[in-house]
């Protein structure tokens, strides 16, 4: 308690120097510190402790970053309090008005209590009490939320989860105000809003907050953080390890056909045990994890500061920090995040969840100076500890550029459950997904990839079938267009066979299965390659899929190269699409437009494509090439003359217009048992429509060759149009590092050490 | 010559002083400057004067943006002279390897010109001199060149047009190095590659030399360049008055469908008057003046340097110069053109042609600062005169914000053929075309808009059919769905009458016909009207279509208020679409989408474009929303239950996927004689992927309303969802801005002077 009475000595100072109308306020703020000694804990603890806010007061107008984030957030929260406080009935589904109300006011209160703490203007403390106490007010009289989509309805939101988003933020604020509010008032707080919250979130809604899930985890974060506040060891246990003695059926799904609690595991802790890899890849993938990860640290960071004997940070061989590693390695070369599984195309690491992921990272992890690039790209950081920390390093020049290499990131608890491979090379990159079937938002699209230019879908992902928090399409929801289109096999740029997903898209049985890693290997920068095999998405045929980036010299940009292998046990149907982005340009084969556009199929995703174009493809190497956002690429694939080949648009059985009108030109192999794609993707030239000029628009590759193709090695050429000729050839089987090779291919002897030969 | 002398003593000393090894060299410069006054005219003369080249000198390394453009015009020219030359044998069409050599060839010849005469090393000349002689040994033995597709082949270049761009540039390359050349060497060039060059753009080639078009333009300011450093009397005469004694057959068509020489008319002065109204508005729209603007200054600029006696900068009260500022406004906010007849998306005044119109036009206009911010962004300048004066005027901080206002532009050469008006209001544009035909580059979209956001299409002109030099889609050349689809009335935001275009889509009836204003008015900041009519292009059937922006401070953003009056003798069937571009959000309609997507129709454009889907509309008002690069849009149409919507989308019987895939809805009345469209488009909102949050996302149109339509008047009330009710009345006859209206209207009295009533 010393150091607080240096606060007050300080405050006074202040006062006296710069204003005659403090007295008043000089006055409260000392009693302020008197109900402290009420206490047991030092407030504020969580996100800012006593000692940070003394740091930040000092450095005040000295660190440009941190001073202009403050400017920022000082015009938002007083024009906030100059419009008044309304919390209004809850009524809306998410885009509504109430919903938006609330959502605002729990960023509006947590911005305002920093504003408290670090300007030390009690006008944000009252702003702050006046609104928890109409909250308290309400609340105590609330229903559950009127609308009844959840599985789990809130009362301020229609979901717990909304109610869990307000807490986690809520808390935060309270903890800034602690000292400034009575002790009755805290009761009063406590009693009718806190505790009643905290329990609606938790007891009352085991099957949302007792389980592995990022529900659950800001249900568990909500419960944890007002825990720490009040200082209520039986909330922070809750949080950490769920609630005691309840045990979900494990076989219940919740609305997004997610099981509710497989194995019985729930609270913060499980909850950072489960999903993530040792590597730090979050199972749903990065779009979730962004998602997520404003839970996870911002309680990590409440725990380090109350309870720093849990060592937070290094549970888990400190996977927390490795998570924030790898999802901004989950990010094109703009900062927006792959969209693998159900994630919205756009979301970044320009979102508030990444400043916080990359300050707390900075501060409570190694300073890596590759973050303070990325903070500084942001161009705002947390008014905390860490973000002052952040800007300091920025301040003090120690930023340095953060460096994206290519990187395999495992899946799984333990790492052994697949994983995500991206290559990059030069603008050129790859994600390549192998993983689990990443919970209730996971994909049917084992051994699928998306291909990136300089941070420009190239060939895309769809993503997922929604427009978050729009209220007019379908709520802020997900669509039925969801499951019917983006989650099903077809919708991704990978094998269908016979018209089916993986798994039959089937949740249950796609949960228990996932790919494997049959090499990764980054070592020589002009060769990057990633390798796994599939066998469960299909049972009884097994698919092995290699892709590698290639940066040859006689090409202007890296090419893909991309080899595909098929076994099967009996003859199928074998569709493989590419979701090119943009405009056609020619191709080297004749194919038919219909009159009547029809759709390809009538379940599976298939039901949601129109066919626009019927072709053979050519005896050799089937040729493709398009322009997208003033660049060339082009396809050229293996095929022999019964491939038919399909150009595709989505947007069939789409009665609302909720499906991107995007094109895919589609392999189709029929009749085949064992099989090979292998296909190469050209990025080359550019086009300026102010210069019109198109600068090297053609393909560069003349031939595409299987020269080989046995159990144990596949082996491809590629011939330029000036006549060269490299050759790729991979593994099937042995493909560790330490493993040489000797095979003899039309007579001739190739012999190499590790997984692939390239030459 | 004292002046020249000087220059030579100059170079003498700067030699001796800076290096040891110029002793070869200045000899040679003073074998140069012998030379010089074996002519009588002074050399360089025509975009640079001895005088400016003194200047320039004077200053390098103190104007920065001149100093950067000339160090990457340095490095540019560098690298092609260590590549070495190539002038291939001539094959291809645009966009193949002798088309894009010699185009690139051109360019390098001139700046190569221009770096000889600024930095004064002699391997710029030498380069220039040796690659004419490689040109001068090949074009001597040229035929016509072998591909067949032009009206007027070209030797270098499949059309003589693309021999034309050559000349224009080259000219001013052999001008750099005049003095360079001995005698002997000038006679071989000018005898054996520019004059025989000049005579088949011109003499040989009537059909495209003698004409009043931006071929002709081409052409004349290519044989008059040539003129001006040949000092060559015919030539220049040639130039500015046309071919003597040839007249074309006023009735032959060229390949674009454009009359040849309709009335006789040709050489440098007809194309200034004819196509250039007084406003400076040029009728083939703003791609083809940016196309022809080139030709037009640096000619002119010759003109003014070699025969100031002409006066050519003040020729028809200072068109060009006018037009230059005609052109800065027909672009949106970011530069781009508004792609009126047919443009091509994206070309924008970053183009160099703009660069050339922006200097001359500051350094031979009024010195207007808002030119200098302009050249600010272009970030290079002409290295001449008039680009110094330019960097000198940025250098010295004279630059103040271009600012583009609502702006009423007439065609025609007399100003009395229609025109365009360009409303504009905080970042809403609305770009309404009521023009003549346009010449062989005019669409028949008679009384349609296009509509921007900052810079962002919101409602559509789909532009051109065609992918400027990318060989791929058919040599680069207008495609066949130029004319089948982008030039049809159906293709465009306004009415079509019983699905077909405007003058039955033929050029000959639609040349003799333009629409005409009814009245422009910018005066109300907050309200920006722009009315015209349309009486010929379905004959019995009148138009006038009024089209206001409306900011009103209980919107968000300015409103686009529409409001199309059509009388007819018969009962027709008229389809009215609108363009988004985006995604749909909601309606407030039900309408059905079909099983399987067949064309709307068979001809005019409508075989292009495919049906999604069928409804019917509202009783009183049919609303729409859509979201579009994260703003919201809403679409508020007064109509009745029997109008049908339809939502289409282009690229039916579309086999090579040549047009874009983006949608319209369009309301259909049918049966119908007299009728009003009446509409109310806002912007509002925006939605961000990384917050994911949806701001204002709804219309604030609860009701609009038409109160009075009579012959005289047009009134429509809009009131938005808080109760509060405006009025806006258009007078359709006597709309002076003197007259005085007294009307009434539901028992209260409207009185105003002036065309229009808000309130």
């Amino acid at each position: 308690m010393n150091f607080t009475s240096k606060i007050s000595i300080k405050i006074t100072l202040i006062a006296i120097v710069l204003t005659t109308f403090s007295c008043k306020k000089e006055t409260e703020v000392n009693v302020i510190n008197e109900n402290e000694t009420t206490t047991n804990q030092e407030h504020p603890n969580l996100i800012l402790t006593a000692q940070g806010v003394q740091d930040i007061r000092a450095q005040l107008g000295n660190v440009p970053i941190f001073d202009n984030t403050l400017q920022k957030v000082k015009e938002e929260i007083d024009a906030e309090i100059a419009l008044g406080i309304d919390t209004p009935i809850p009524l809306d589904y998410s885009g509504g008005y109430t919903h938006v109300r609330h959502k605002r006011n729990m960023v509006v209160l947590q911005k305002a209590g920093v504003l408290y703490q670090i300007l030390d203007d009690e006008k944000y403390a009252k702003y702050v009490k006046d609104m928890l106490m109409q909250y308290e007010d309400m609340y105590k009289m609330l229903p559950l939320h009127p609308k009844t989509r959840s599985y789990a309805r809130g009362k301020l939101f229609w979901q717990c989860l909304n109610d869990s988003n307000w807490l986690v933020y809520v808390s935060q604020a309270y903890d800034c105000v602690y000292n400034y509010l009575s002790e009755e008032e805290r009761n009063k707080l406590e009693t009718n809003l806190f505790r009643p919250f905290a329990d609606h979130i938790s007891v009352d809604s085991p099957q949302f907050y007792q389980r592995v899930h990022n529900h659950s985890t800001w249900g568990n974060a909500a419960v944890g953080m007002i825990g720490l506040v009040m200082d209520d060891e039986e909330l922070i246990d809750r949080a950490l390890y769920g609630i005691k003695g309840v045990a979900l059926d494990t076989k219940a799904k919740d609305d997004d056909g997610g099981f509710l609690n497989k194995d019985g595991k729930a609270g913060f802790l499980a909850n950072i045990e489960e999903p993530f890899s040792p590597d730090g890849y979050y199972n749903e993938g990065p779009y979730y994890q962004r998602y997520a990860m404003y839970p996870f640290l911002v309680f990590a960071e409440g725990l380090h500061n109350v309870k720093p004997e849990l060592k937070i940070f290094e549970y888990k061989e400190g996977v927390l920090l490795k998570s924030i590693n790898a999802l901004l390695n989950l990010s094109d070369a703009d900062g927006e995040f792959f969209p693998l599984n159900d994630g919205q195309k756009g979301m970044s690491y320009y979102n508030d969840a990444l400043v916080t992921a990359v300050d707390i990272s900075y501060h409570f992890g190694t300073q890596d100076p590759g973050l303070l690039s990325i903070a500084t790209e942001q161009n705002k950081v947390l008014l905390d500890d860490s973000g002052l920390a952040v800007a300091l390093g920025i301040k003090n020049g120690k930023a340095k550029p953060f460096e994206k290499k290519s990187i395999n990131l495992s899946d799984g608890p333990n790492g052994t459950q697949g994983g995500v491979g991206i290559l990059r090379n030069k603008d050129i990159e790859l994600v390549f997904k192998y993983a689990a079937q990443g919970s209730s938002h996971g994909h049917y699209d084992k051994l699928s990839y998306s291909l990136f230019e300089n941070g420009e879908e190239v060939i895309q992902d769809y993503g997922l079938a929604r427009f978050v928090n729009i209220e007019q399409k379908g709520g802020g929801n997900y669509l039925k267009e969801n499951k019917s289109w983006a989650k099903q096999t077809i919708a991704h740029n990978t094998v269908t066979q016979n018209e089916t997903s993986h798994f039959t898209g089937k949740y249950d049985i796609g949960s228990k299965y996932h790919s494997d890693l049959h090499y990764f290997s980054s070592d020589n920068e002009n060769v990057q390659v990633v390798s796994a095999t599939e066998t469960n998405a299909y049972p009884g045929t097994e698919m092995l899929r290699t892709m590698a980036i290639i940066y040859d010299k006689d090409f202007e940009k890296p090419y893909v190269l991309d080899i595909m292998k098929v076994v099967s046990n009996k003859a199928n149907k074998y569709d493989f699409p590419y979701y090119f982005l943009g405009q056609v340009l020619n191709t080297n084969f004749d194919y038919k437009v219909p009159e009547t556009l029809k759709a390809l199929g009538s379940k599976n995703g298939y039901q949601h494509l129109y066919v626009e174009g019927i072709g053979k493809s050519k005896e050799e190497n089937t040729k493709f090439s398009w322009l997208n956002k003033g660049k060339f690429y082009s396809l050229t694939t293996v095929s022999d003359s019964n491939d038919d080949i399909l150009f595709t648009r989505i947007g069939a059985n789409d009665p609302e217009f909720n499906l991107r009108r995007e094109a895919a030109i589609m392999l189709r192999r029929k009749n085949t048992k064992n099989t090979l794609f292998v296909s190469a993707i050209e990025a080359h030239g550019n086009y300026s429509p102010i210069s019109e000029s198109a600068v090297n628009s053609n393909s560069n590759i003349a031939v595409l060759k299987v020269v080989l193709d046995t159990e144990a090695y596949t082996a491809v050429s590629i011939t330029n149009i000036n006549g060269r000729t490299k050759l790729f050839i991979t593994a099937n089987t042995n493909a560790s590092k330490e493993v040489k090779h000797n095979i003899k291919i039309n007579d001739k002897n190739y012999e190499w050490s590790g997984s692939y030969y390239f030459n």
